[in-house]
């Protein structure tokens, strides 16, 4: 197991990464909390309940109550925050009650809204069960809904108590759903960790056949990577925009593709390899760090194809709501293991990196 | 003008109290805000708009995007909540955009909210035109709205970047809401500022009258109050619990009555009379002062008579979300302008209380 620290100016809490850690919550967030609050709820989705409920439950003398999400996008939702924080006052919730989010990005974003709003505020813990929530969403206090109007639109910032990425639920994970999360850990790679970048070109066998300890590596460095971006700007002043490396066009792909065709972590493969392009015509990384951090991506592939809209999405690409006052910002590598913003990006330039995107896209 | 520095560890802000403030309110935000965001948002109700909407307006050279939400608490939902961004989202608001909530309490409550909510949190101006709302709710950061199982059950701490409380727009208010309002003052008063007491007793005619200056003392009084309690306490650790004196018991009231038949500052008008005959029996203030400061209470009713249901319900009480572990806990006036709590109040306690404010109740 590794213990990661967080540390912002509103908030101090560990990450813990390793196998095993779900059938032993009671005494972990004994230590934590200094003692087991009165009542304890989880929110899950009812297939990861099927599979990690038993585990989950045995360590507690009493069973938290389990409160559930439907899978899928569509219940990320303010009415569905609404629903289960009316179950939680009817079963009895207080404000020293302690909440759960034990499931994959969704059910953390709206487990940790529920939390933030709930009483105004209740404390609680991630138990990311997907790759991609262990690694990223899980970290940096980040909850929220969706609107019709866009994703996200509504949400809080709220520290969980403690983050437990348990390796071993990633045994049911759908290898496409593993895959996609480790463009997350490339991410995290190329932007801050180059240590990262070369172990994952090095043991890409063992990380795909899920090796406990090849994997507790990966996600811990992951982790580390986001720990200390957010500890150093908690709430997206300045640093902490470089996460958002490939995502500013993985975003793009993504609302041009409903949502429906790529998961999240493909959508960013497919922004990095455009947002590697711009950063190699840019001069900000050389044609062959270029190249190796492309065939890195498709290394923990294969990205599905793209269809042209997808390329006129990433070529008209600006609107994205990390660009305040409509400046064209975007995060590209400086070298491997660093990265910068870079501002004024020209039509031309997305232009080009669409259509080398696309070029790949098709084909593969 | 009279302006109050709120100061706690997450914000600092000050609150203006005085008349003709909300023609001026571009120039203020300015000032306050370094320059005008640029996307001013407001969310009013429509009888407050149509009889203050174009003073309001008048200082901004863009009138700012105006929403509206519906009189009533039967509004303060997540569902308007939620319509409320959407038209953001549609308007174009972003992360740099201002909103102002302008209105009662629940305007400032739903529109701290959203303001909390929206985009992870934008800054927001309170500008209250109940009296109620200037002395109590604006202040503090207190944000949310009720569920169908109990109110204010969701919500966020979020505290404004200043408070406008306009003696000019309390014109309109009709006389029973400023009366209600008051009993929030002479609260204020009794818990910690002995002069405001006096003040109130001596002044009532010219109170009651609306005189511009007189209403200034008080409510700067009454905020001065409000502001120090909440600096020390800002998430009701401790200290923050006396602003609650009269409300426990209040609540019971409101509940009991199902929020119809009396406004909030008249069940906790009553609520405080019960609250004084418990504190008199256990002797943390004299005979001659619970006469006194009862006398202070009826002196800005008349409050509205109460059936034996409400009577039973404060006998009942106990169940209140401030008391955490299911202890007794009510706060009591330490002598005039001083406040404490008392733990394991006993049902005959309780009862004796009831029965005291029930031979009043029904007389009045």
């Amino acid at each position: 197991m590794q213990i990661i620290r967080v540390q912002t100016p509103s908030a101090k809490y560990d990450v813990y990464a390793g196998a095993g850690l779900i059938d032993s919550l009671r005494p972990r967030i004994e230590r934590i909390a200094g003692r087991l609050p009165g009542r304890v709820f989880v929110v899950t989705s009812p297939p990861i309940w099927a599979l990690w409920g038993e585990p989950f439950v045995a360590s507690f003398a009493e069973p938290p109550v389990a409160l559930f999400l439907a899978p899928g996008e569509k219940h990320k939702t303010m009415a569905c925050v609404e629903k289960l924080a009316r179950q939680m006052a009817r079963a009895g919730a207080d404000r020293g009650s302690l909440l759960i989010a034990f499931g994959g990005g969704i059910v953390g974003d709206v487990g940790g809204f529920l939390a933030a709003v709930f009483m105004r505020g209740i404390p609680y813990i991630q138990a990311p069960t997907t790759f991609l929530a262990q690694v990223d969403s899980s970290v940096g206090g980040k909850t929220g809904v969706n609107l019709p109007e866009g994703k996200n639109l509504v949400g809080s910032f709220h520290h969980p108590l403690a983050v437990f990425a348990d390796t071993t639920v990633l045994g049911t994970l759908p290898d496409r759903e593993l895959r996609a999360g480790l463009m997350e850990s490339i991410k995290a790679g190329i932007i801050r960790d180059r240590g990262l970048v070369q172990y994952m070109e090095k043991r890409a066998p063992k990380i795909l056949a899920r090796d406990a300890k090849t994997l507790e590596k990966v996600i811990a460095a992951s982790i580390r990577v986001k720990a200390a971006v957010v500890s150093r700007d908690e709430r997206e002043g300045g640093l902490r925009m470089i996460l958002n490396f490939g995502h500013t066009l993985g975003h793009a792909i993504e609302q041009a593709t409903h949502y429906e065709e790529l998961l999240h972590g493909e959508a960013v493969g497919w922004g990095m390899i455009a947002a590697l392009r711009l950063a190699q015509k840019r001069g900000t990384i050389t044609r062959g760090q270029a190249e190796r951090l492309e065939k890195l991506i498709h290394l923990y592939g294969p990205l599905p194809a793209l269809k042209v809209r997808a390329a006129k999405a990433v070529a008209a690409a600006g609107g994205d709501k990390k660009n305040i006052g409509g400046v064209r910002r975007f995060v590209v590598p400086l070298g491997i293991g660093n990265a910068g913003v870079i501002e004024d990006v020209t039509q031309a330039e997305l232009e080009d990196a669409a259509r080398y995107m696309l070029s790949q896209a098709r084909g593969s």
